[in-house]
């Protein structure tokens, strides 16, 4: 038995409401999925099987390098933090693991397994940290304000490699599988630092970092193409991810963050041409309108998050044998961050089954017969069903909310923690 | 006689060293820019005669929403700040006045005129802050997290609107004669706020604030593509902006941040534009590559500021009669802050007299002839002369260092500062 | 009586066979809506009445400026346009009118009268080419190669001037009350011409245009970052589009492209505050992803096409006011125009219905509120709605075909024309 | 003894007028350079010693999709044009070589030989056209409209491979050593290709061509991020393009041409990144604000070409191994294009010689340092530097022209040519 955080009775109050209403739209889509041949009962059990991580750091209030808007009930620590990631888990039914993020997240494995498990999550990627410094960490005596694992001085990146390792451990400990890398490091004007010298420090600590890695364990490298660094970063794009993945080993994937891209990129591509280096390590999903802005799944170009589970899906086996990690990153300034992430988790859901949607093999002919516009058309006919139904089914089958965010709201959770959780101060910048 | 933060010596010992060359290199860009008509000694003059105000907020080290790596020294107010300024003037003799920015800088008029006028410093224009909450600051009871001048709530709109009258208050104070007024209203998400409803809001705030402006004051008002916002931006762009000064009237103008565009924007076209439509107000200086990054003027794209300057140039009387104000505005994260608002003051004076060295008849000519490959050549030809020697020629005039960087670091005077001024705690991010 | 292209019987079995499944599909929708407070029934009476413009020019082939391929029964000259026209609005019923381009469209206006007559159609915007050279044509002695309204020569000024108007007198013989002003004048090289000086030029031409307008004419003119100059255009953006309108009067307004823009800017702000400026003259569609791609509308970025008419929709009688024109412009490079034009119609539509079934009240709320979640989801909930039945029954009711796309090529239309006009030569690059 | 399109005593009149002023500005220069422990003789040596091949296809008027508007004295085959790169070589001394275009200047390769020996010229990398269709040539009977080394129907493939080697044979008959293959191949909608099987046939064809270059031949592949291709290019960027590379083998490299990035990109590090994988085969240079605007190099940010000459000249002895190749590409609309092409290896060649100025040993110290200001104004000095006298006199020592252009213009080429060459007609779009 796990700990609910949302009393149950909550969201079977709420869904007895809905419930009819959810019964005569997905009859309505079945049938006309039927038309096309489709069994809506595969594409809602298919949608069931498919999960994506919360990030610790998400369930927190974001912010710019101009301010921090803090909301009410704000977790304190992690173990406050699992709390929420369990709320959002128990009405979503999408969402059973956690990536922590060290030093932020640091304590007692043995006791945040405990109480993962208590909350029925498990935990995914690990993620280091070395685009900060922790003036009271006594590991961290040397400053990352000119690189980490990229530093000139070999203290610097002894120490950032260091960090990696007992982030693996930690990850170890808790039961996770892979660490995440990424590193802020670059630079911010021509000449600061030399774009190749840079290049082979980092590699040899990725090297470093590779070599300590259990069995069992994968490491996903991550680019982006710039911030914090605003003239270069050292590895600022799939480009330079892919060759960090081949110089290291079989063990080393590329991740994916939609939001690390130039403007215009066509990321379903990217996606696609890592999988075919069979480097495709996982996905930070989140959207975006200008650079890294770390908005919620499909709240911008709810398209694009399709053309990317149509890559997936389409991929078939070689993907399985990849079986990339789904991690939500995102920042959410200006809404309650549990909300946020119901429905990113949810937007991602929509676009995989969306993308589960598409008829391939009427697709593959039209393709083959250049039919350009019956092509486009098969694959916009998947993104304009409305799946809601589907998704709401899914959660119900599992237990969860037809509605997440309105049993959310009804349940007062978030003014039960706003006074049991004192208010931080400040309204400083950033995402700490 | 004014407190000199760095002893005279200084200079005068570095500039005896420097002094034979830079009368060489000056002979000989004397003799090639006779060739083509032009007298340097008149650009050397009217380099003297240009001047930009540095940003209080400038001195300190900033940072980005991952992290803030303050170096040694900080300023820890507005006095220690104006020290800072008075250094960057005393070596680089460009930058006479200092740009406030409130609540941070709040202090006692008096006292504050007192400060500056001791070390040679005025006021430039003032800034209002209304994209913080300042939770000590009994003036600031509500939030604004979801907008200031363009809130949805009345009382918020009204407490921004008293808190920018605030500001020009101080400024009259303190002998500034313009406010410049940059928000952060917006929304991250599509039908968050209503675009029209929302800047309908914002005018109405405007409105008020300019009708509260002294006779000789003029309004800035400063637009920006993204961030904080991350969807929509009340004040997105120059367009928007010409809207606001247009609704507004003759004391208002547009202020133009180079970092504030669309990739890709040709600003220098903006700059003409604005000075067709007899608003332009002034700029804000620095260079970026990705978004708003903030760096040191020139030092991504030098031919684009150049090109900037060679409007102003071009425009003559027209911006005689608009004398826009010319402030810097950048983000120092990796260097001396006091360096790099030395070499930033450099850069825009040597796009300056770059653009002074157009021929401006022979230009035209090949304009109306439409020998497009001469007419760029003859831009070209005007970048390309290395100015170096007259700005450093413009410096000595004035008392300043030929070398100003060099005699800066001669100086020892962060070493001095970094022990007077315990370090700042803490690696938030932003640019608090 | 008018001729119809097709064989209306062809229509009528295609329907017949699908009409089930579409009152089926209709119905459940209905439930749906009606459970939101919504009457399907005035949705699809409020589509029936949504029309927009085909551009004749838009029924050939496009090209790049590497090549064009030329797909089989091209238009031979502008009556062939108009019966490939007449099919589009036969089957789709959403385009009831034509836009015409002089000098290519260039005929008896009388005669094109007659034809569209016959054909049931209109004509909307007249469309002025002063970006080509036409050797053949006495009426451009005079070269364009370094623009036309704007250019250094009064010469050639007078002529681009000269021929605007006729092409104000051939619009007024055709019935049409608007001109379409976009040249593409601008500058390959910094110094190539000078930024104010040909602007200024810009509007003394315009201005001479304006002033011979008939008393029932507008005049909308069209801004675009770059292409065919690449380093500046005169009417680059929406601000100097809007002062351009603003210097010439009330018969002027701006034209939106929605593809040209720099990237990622919000163009859906950019129809708000033209809204805002009673400047919004109308619309050319079409959809991009790198530059001005002129793609279908709707096929790269679905929910910015929403977003667009979300805020038509939201601007309610000052829209009204405006009546804006719509107009789709597109180059058909890959595709069967007919087709393409076809599917962009049904977007645009699809589009504003999705934008009718916004709950505005409670959106008003939520954004009052500052429920950024919610007022975000209620948008998106009208974009999710699969509103494809409504397009189909709109058609439906006025004779088209419920799925028009399918029913074209049943017709044989396509192979008839083949036959009947022979291949054009030559694959060189362009849209001519 | 080679022909002499223009006659030496035009070279020879104008130089003595300017060798008074050459030789003053040279000695101040080499006065400044030697206090910078810097030989001017030396540079003036490197300079002499570092050429760029010209295109053919350069030598005529580019144009838009809109539009071409040709100039006087247009070549009109591959002999008329290799007359015209020689006028560029004897004048400028930079440009020995050029780049054929396959079909465009298929001859006999003996006569060509021998032209080009005639004309002191030899030729460089080969290219390959399979992004247009030339009804004419009985060696394409299918359409490459969908397509060419990636179509779907394997007898498209087929033939493009077999145009491929074709023109290596071609190459190897001339003289040329590489092939640079660019195609357009991509899609314009999403949906239209698969992105992963459209890659695999790509590859698949490639291997094809690889496999029958002769042992000396080397095969650069092209990336380019769009255009003609609108949603989706195979091969869309230089990720992609080290894919071919490492799959194809050692022969196999990456070309880089200037204008085929995202917006933003950091092109000087993809260079870097494409020398540590050993897969940089050569570029095409230009210059662009926009898209793949193709204008002269240098001609938009004189730095970003600086920063790519930076990394080549940093690279030293890895860089001689790879011996990449160095060709402009630009479309010259509105010059004459052998003024253009003279300015833009003029402008490469500035670029190379700023890059030799750098203090590589003190920029090393500085960059281990973290002193990011003093480094990245290391650089900024060698870019500043006024390099005209070293580029003036390296071509003086080679006997070309001091001043390339004005004597072009002195000698009355174009004026000969323009008489003997009829005008071509027609103002269609393209490249062609």
């Amino acid at each position: 038995m796990s700990d609910q955080p949302i009393d149950p009775s909550v969201i079977e109050t709420a869904n007895e409401r809905q419930s009819g209403d959810l019964a005569s739209d997905l009859a309505a889509l079945g049938e006309q999925l039927d038309r096309r041949g489709i069994s809506i009962d595969r594409i809602v059990e298919a949608v069931r099987g498919f999960t994506v991580a919360v990030p610790s750091w998400g369930v927190g209030t974001g912010g710019t390098r101009f301010a921090r808007f803090p909301g009410p009930g704000e977790p304190r620590g992690i173990m406050e933090k699992l709390d929420d990631c369990a709320v959002i888990h128990q009405l979503g039914r999408a969402t059973p693991s956690v990536s922590l993020h060290i030093p932020w997240d640091r304590d007692d494995p043995a006791a945040l397994k405990d109480k993962a498990t208590s909350l029925d999550l498990a935990f995914d990627a690990m993620n280091s940290n070395t685009f900060q410094d922790h003036p009271d960490d006594p590991k961290q005596p040397l400053s990352y304000k000119f690189g980490s694992l990229s530093h000139a001085d070999p203290a610097v990146r002894a120490q950032a490699v260091e960090h990696n390792l007992d982030v693996v451990e930690f990850g170890r400990a808790v039961g996770s599988k892979a660490i995440t890398v990424w590193v802020g490091d670059g630079s911010n004007f021509a000449g600061q630092s030399d774009l190749s010298r840079s290049f082979e420090r980092y590699l040899e600590s990725a090297r470093t970092i590779y070599a300590g890695l259990p069995d069992d364990f994968r490491l996903f490298t991550e680019h982006k193409m710039y911030e914090p660094a605003f003239y270069s970063t050292v590895v600022q794009d799939w480009g330079t991810n892919l060759l960090i993945a081949q110089e290291l080993g079989p063990k080393a994937f590329c991740l994916v963050d939609l939001g690390h891209h130039a403007p215009n990129a066509n990321i379903e591509q990217i996606v696609a041409r890592l999988i075919f280096a069979r480097k495709l390590g996982g996905f930070h999903f989140n959207d975006s309108k200008y650079g890294d802005d770390d908005l919620d799944a499909g709240s911008i170009d709810p398209f694009r998050l399709f053309l990317v589970f149509n890559e997936l899906v389409e991929a078939g086996e070689t993907l399985e044998r990849l079986h990339p990690a789904h991690m939500i990153d995102q920042s959410h300034n200006v809404t309650d961050p549990i909300e946020s992430l119901l429905r990113s988790a949810d937007e991602i859901r929509r676009a995989y089954a969306q993308a589960l949607l598409v008829d391939r093999a009427a697709l593959r002919g039209l393709q083959d017969d250049n039919d350009a516009l019956m092509a486009s058309q098969c694959l916009k006919q998947a993104f304009r069903t409305d799946v809601t139904p589907i998704l709401a089914e899914a959660r119900r089958r599992d237990g969860g909310a037809i509605d997440p965010i309105a049993a959310y709201r009804a349940s007062g959770y978030r003014e039960r923690v706003a006074a049991a959780r004192p208010a931080s101060r400040g309204s400083g910048g950033g995402i700490v």
